[in-house]
C-alpha cells in the first residue's frame, strides 16, 4: 500500500466541494483530515494518476517532475488543481489558485514511477535467445 | 457617470456567487451581463473603491497603478480577487490571471485618479493671501 498524503489550498472565492472534487477526481479513495482555507488529506493508491497518465498519452513527460521530485524515499509533486477538477493530470505550480501539493511515500521511488508513468522510449528487453 | 466596465474569470474550482461578492465588495452596483467561466460587469460608481481605498491608507500606493493604468481616456487596472472576496483593495497589475480587470472610461484620467486616491505628499495649494 502506497502512502499518500495531500495538500491544497481553497481560496476564498473557491467552493470547499469543488476543491474535494478536483482531489477526488485523481485520488478517489482520498479522506480529509482538515478542511477550510486549507485541505489536508490522505490516500493510499495511485492507481487513478496512473490511468489518467497513461489516458492522456503523457508518460514521459510526466516522468521529469515525478524523477525531479524524489527527496530520498518520497516523491513530492504539484498537480494543477483546476486541470484535476476537469479530470485531467498536470503537473504544475505558482497557479493563480494554488495547486495540490501531494506527497507519495515509497521505499523505492523509481520502482513506483515506472508503475506510474513507465518510459515509452526506453530500449525493449533484450530478446530471449 | 463614470462608466466601468469589469471581467474576471470564474475558474473550475470557483463558486460563481463567491467571484460575484468579490466584485460586488468593490463595486456594489455592478450588473452582470455574463456569468460562466467568464463575468462581465458594468458599474457606474468608483466610490467603494475611493472609499477602500483611503480606510486601507493606500492612496500613494495606489496611485501609481492608476497612472499606470492610463490608456488615452481610460484607466486599466486588475485588482486582485481574493483581496476584493475579503473586501480589500489590491492591485496585481503583474498578475492579471485570475484577476478582476477594472476599465475605467474617464474624459480626464489624471483629474479621476485624484478623485480616487489623492496624493498624501502633494504640497498644499499656495495660501490665499
Amino acid at each position: 500500500m502506497t502512502r499518500i498524503r495531500l495538500h491544497a489550498p481553497c481560496r476564498g472565492t473557491e467552493s470547499l466541494a469543488k476543491v474535494k472534487v478536483a482531489i477526488l477526481n485523481l485520488f478517489p479513495d482520498a479522506t480529509f483530515s482538515r478542511e477550510g482555507d486549507e485541505l489536508e488529506g490522505e490516500s493510499s493508491s495511485v492507481e487513478r494518476l496512473r490511468e489518467r497518465i497513461h489516458a492522456q498519452k503523457i508518460r514521459d513527460s510526466a516522468r521529469g517532475p515525478l524523477l525531479h521530485g524524489i527527496e530520498g524515499s518520497r516523491i513530492r509533486v504539484t498537480l494543477n488543481k483546476q486541470a484535476a477538477y476537469a479530470g485531467r493530470v498536470s503537473f504544475s505550480a505558482d497557479s493563480p489558485l494554488g495547486d495540490i501539493e501531494v506527497l507519495i511515500e515509497a521505499e523505492d521511488p523509481e520502482a513506483l514511477i515506472d508503475a506510474i508513468a513507465e518510459s515509452t522510449t526506453r530500449p525493449p528487453p533484450a530478446p530471449l535467445l
